[in-house]
């Protein structure tokens, strides 16, 4: 499929010299805008997307011709009304719908970079997006927000351009990635280097494609997304269009023909190479590292108001992880709001048509335009 | 590696219908004992073991040269003690260890079984282990023991043979595979299916090894095992024998490198396919459904004294399913025992050297010999 007539770009001439030491330039960033930018241009919200997300916030999505991935939330009259606000959202560097990533060719060689591109940080992926704000006149933001992968591009942003945004909402995440979230996404990587089509990363120019182990890291990252009682609830020990078990190897359980689904129509709209440099940028992430530990260090600066959000079944990046930015905030008497959200549909409930949760968004954002 | 020279085996000559309808016979159980059956023959325990575990308890286990499964709990003066008790212990049929399983061949054709093998059931397995107790001529066994899976197999046990065990420990277990259960295991089992050298099963006879997918089969099936707080206690964000991120796909941090040594030396001692039979067991097992749904029908027959054990940080099989089984036995007026121990260290805290559960072990089991 040809992607590149769905995709809005804007090329970043300036150098960016990322965390690895390397320095790259001229390179795309393709993003989407909802809504308008007003003419004090003070209306702006920056979104930034999750793990496997991308610049579709919501409507249809041109590529995958589904809703978009935060429909629930941003539109017209929605949690982040596009009636009012000026939303932008960019697919991250290393990533697979239009920003530079390992699916482009190196420009030193000629040759699809695969593995040898860069390896990228969060702090590199926000820093390629402040060219956004330049490109469209923005002094400041009124808001910057995201769940999860996107929370963490939330608290490096305001960390790196602490009087760029009037308000801040990181969203299910946290300021550094545990043990198990780095032993989980080491789990994909494993299951997609393991497969034989991945060829060391050259799959693009030797014509394979490893979508069986991409395949199987979709469905780890999967289970991780939803809660166990919220899996109990959905699927519990329901048979998959059968009357009872088969005593074989296909799909029995309902559970099993999801994730097989699942992991099947992803691989349609993602790059294997985007995964690994993704989830590594993840694995990196340890904002208080880059303060000598001290995470209050990476807000001292800013006088921005924040509003953190957490679910109380998300166990990739729980309430705690969430509330230790909390902490961390009213240590330097930041000001800062916080509301954790009733769901058992776990992390994905950020995702999800979840009334209290974008009521409480909504609520935060309009009284906060209005001051 | 030749490891038939370790095993000792029992020949089932008696038929057994297994819950596909299909019937062997003549088939090899691998098993192992320690301590001595008395001239009663009332100290004998049953001990079952888990997905991946084995006969060999404990001690030097002939095969990995390493320490066997449950070497903490298991020996002279432990708390299941062979200085006083008896115990057996078989390899599931499905296994790797030399009792039946996919990698045997098939007496029909003579070719390996690989997919061919039947789909067995926890049933099944206990069914075919109950042959023991004809073997060494025990009535009653003393007690039943496992966890994990094990405790699964000890569930079923009692209510197949209601007056055959005197004491029944069920250990970090569930009396049915839950939504996320069977999720993680197709999650493994498609880790190992998508490895082109798995060869739709029959990778021993086209002499390949599908062990990257099995590999990955394990990580995934580790990280379940370890709790989000122990992980992070015994890891965090340590680096691996580097002094900074190196920007690259090698084992930065230690959680890393221990994932990838955990499915390395995994693949050295299991059998891919045996990893999809058992799981798939596993999947199945659904005690209450074998009742109309009713978990207390599984042990109305029985006079049996119970004594149940969950662990607070095993989010794999949670104190709660645990309870499940105490709640029917209660609602049927059971003897029934329950202790919950205060662990970090996830479902694997069963296999672990905590004293608090040693004891309580060793006290239940000590106490019910003596009355």
């Amino acid at each position: 499929m040809n992607i590149e007539k769905h995709l809005k770009k804007l090329i970043i001439k300036k150098p960016l010299k990322l965390d690895c030491g390397k320095t790259i330039k001229d390179f795309p960033i393709a993003y989407e805008t909802y809504g308008s930018l007003n003419s004090k241009k003070d209306n702006a919200i920056l979104v930034f997307h999750a793990l496997t997300g991308d610049q579709f916030v919501t409507g249809l999505n041109p590529i995958t011709k589904k809703e978009g991935w935060w429909s629930y939330a941003v539109g017209p009259d929605k949690a982040i009304d596009t009636n009012k606000y000026f939303v932008i959202c960019s697919n991250v560097i290393g990533g697979c719908m239009g920003s530079y990533g390992p699916s482009h060719k190196d420009p030193e060689n000629n040759k699809v970079f695969g593995k040898n591109f860069p390896v990228i940080t969060i702090n590199d992926i926000v820093n390629a997006q402040y060219n956004l704000l330049e490109h469209f006149g923005i002094d400041k933001l009124f808001s910057i927000t995201g769940g999860s992968m996107g929370g963490m591009q939330v608290l490096q942003f305001i960390s790196n351009f602490p009087d760029k945004c009037k308000t801040v909402i990181p969203i299910a995440t946290t300021s550094s990635h545990s043990a198990q979230n780095i032993a989980l996404n080491e789990l994909g990587r494993q299951a997609i280097t393991a497969d034989t089509n991945w060829k060391d990363g050259n799959y693009i120019s030797e014509k394979t494609n490893p979508a069986k182990g991409l395949a199987v890291a979709r469905m780890a990252a999967h289970i991780t997304y939803l809660s166990k009682k919220g899996l109990q609830e959905k699927f519990g020990r329901k048979l998959q269009e059968r009357e009872d078990l088969k005593f074989g190897f296909d799909a029995d359980f309902q559970i099993e023909s999801y994730l097989r689904y699942q992991g099947s129509v992803f691989v349609d709209r993602f790059d294997a190479n985007s995964y690994l440099y993704i989830t590594r940028a993840m694995d990196y992430f340890d904002l208080a590292r880059q303060f000598k530990g001290s995470l209050s260090g990476a807000f001292k600066k800013t006088k921005a108001k924040f509003f953190i959000i957490s679910f109380t079944s998300d166990w990739l990046y729980p309430t705690q992880e969430n509330k230790d930015i909390v902490i961390a905030l009213n240590s330097i008497g930041a000001d800062v709001g916080f509301v954790e959200i009733e769901s058992d549909k776990g992390h994905d409930s950020f995702l999800l048509d979840i009334p209290e949760f974008l009521n409480a968004l909504k609520n935060f954002l309009d009284k906060s335009y209005n001051n």
